[in-house]
């Protein structure tokens, strides 16, 4: 998918919502377990009840290679099931991939290639040869992870090298690499703060911005210094929106939980210029 | 396995080899595509010819991944393979995971209790509550991206903060997480002037080398600067060992390139002070 496809979505959907599906067999209905594949079961039918509300979805790997052959199949599935009924979805393998050089390029493949992705989450730390193998793939998405959500994020990437934090750094030098039109950046919600500076960096780029809901990260926030002139923004949610019922009503519950958000959007979208 | 354990099959097999399983379809030879599962073929084939030269096997997922189901089916029977019946072999899952706290756990407990693995590779970009989720496991090893073998390293590994680079940072920052103990690190072997500085940060800790032979490091170097009295050190080879035949012959050959290997590293530990 082009990122003027996505942009396209957003402002259709009145939504840059993407959902989170990182699924837990303990936190998922019970009815559910009886199922063959319990995982693709409830992917599907949350997919199914919120894909109107979201522009894109973002199944994290790990979740999925905890339940080893059963889990990967049912990652499989998902992506092909999304990439048949809602090819006007845009599709994240939450990864956090990267290695050197030819094995980078085998993990791009498994991502974009074989199971169909349009983008995938990637490490910055070994560097450029390590991130360049992803960006060769053309219309495909390299998300680089920049400032993550979570607290470990004070240990490196905001110690300062010569006077600029390191994910400074990373986006700043990242944008020299090859093919870097093909970067987006993963931005945590919890520092909303950061962007102004991030932007000045970065004016260009879409973010995805986990950490919104479950993780206190707040929405307008995100959106006042965030968003640029195509919109920019990918604001994910996990938990907060595919737990929101563990009965039978999982899936209307989900998108309940989603519609909140997609309103908030739409609110903000109007309220925003528009690309003509 | 325990470190004291792996310490003991260093000096009874005169060998702190490690061997890369980075199987790519296109490099084996052409006889094993008639088998049923190819990847576990050449891999079975390797370790029979080399498991009494070698005290570790090192999977790089990337490899199996690409490969998709039928790949992740590989990894997982070369893994029960090789703890079926070289229990005494240390076992590395090149996987080079990392995210943040609930997610490392769910990859934590992929690679240590569903496959079975002694260790695992872990990027240190997000920080302690990234890594920390591994620790927790016992006599479970982590291995910390320090100092990587490829160009890219010089992006950010050794970019200066307050004047130390930052993968010193990396080294001193982790020894603080809880049970670091269970920390070993990577550090290439194409910067053996680099060692002497580790060691002074991390004196007792294993390394994990890779960049001997293909990617030009030297092991008399590595060796000189970076063992410590517990030897310290595992130094891996992928493709100079696996792929030194596409022939029938091919386990007999990566044999003999081990061997080679094994041999300088007995005539090192030989000349070494060993422990009681």
């Amino acid at each position: 998918m082009t990122t003027q496809q996505l942009i396209s979505e957003i402002y259709k959907k009145k939504s840059f919502l993407c959902i989170g599906l990182d699924v837990d067999l303990t936190k998922i209905p019970k009815h559910l377990l009886k199922e063959d594949d319990s995982i693709f079961a409830f992917n599907k039918a949350i997919i199914d009840a919120t894909n109107h509300l979201a522009v894109a979805y973002k199944p994290n790997t790990a979740f999925y290679e905890a339940y080893g052959i059963k889990g990967w199949k049912a990652l499989e599935k998902t992506i092909k099931y999304l990439n048949k009924n809602y090819p006007e979805i845009f599709t994240i393998a939450d990864a956090k991939r990267g290695d050197i050089g030819n094995t980078s390029t085998m993990y791009a493949k498994a991502f974009f290639e074989d199971l169909g992705f349009d983008s995938v989450t990637v490490a910055p730390y070994m560097g450029k040869d390590s991130v360049e193998p992803f960006l060769a793939f053309k219309e495909k998405h390299t998300i680089l992870l920049a400032l993550t959500s979570n607290k470990g994020a004070f240990d490196f990437q905001t110690q300062k090298i010569e006077g600029n934090e390191l994910y400074k750094t990373v986006l700043k030098t990242s944008k020299n690499w090859k093919n870097s039109e093909n970067l987006m950046y993963v931005v945590g919600a919890t520092k909303a703060e950061y962007f102004t500076e991030i932007r000045k960096i970065i004016p260009n780029s879409f973010l995805l911005v986990p950490g919104v809901g479950a993780q206190g990260g707040n929405l307008q926030e995100v959106c006042k210094y965030g968003m640029n002139k195509d919109v920019g923004l990918l604001i994910n949610s996990s938990r907060g929106i595919i737990y929101s019922s563990n009965k039978g009503d999982f899936a209307e519950a989900a998108a309940t939980e989603a519609e909140k958000l997609q309103q908030q959007m739409k609110t903000i979208l109007d309220g925003n210029h528009r690309p003509a």
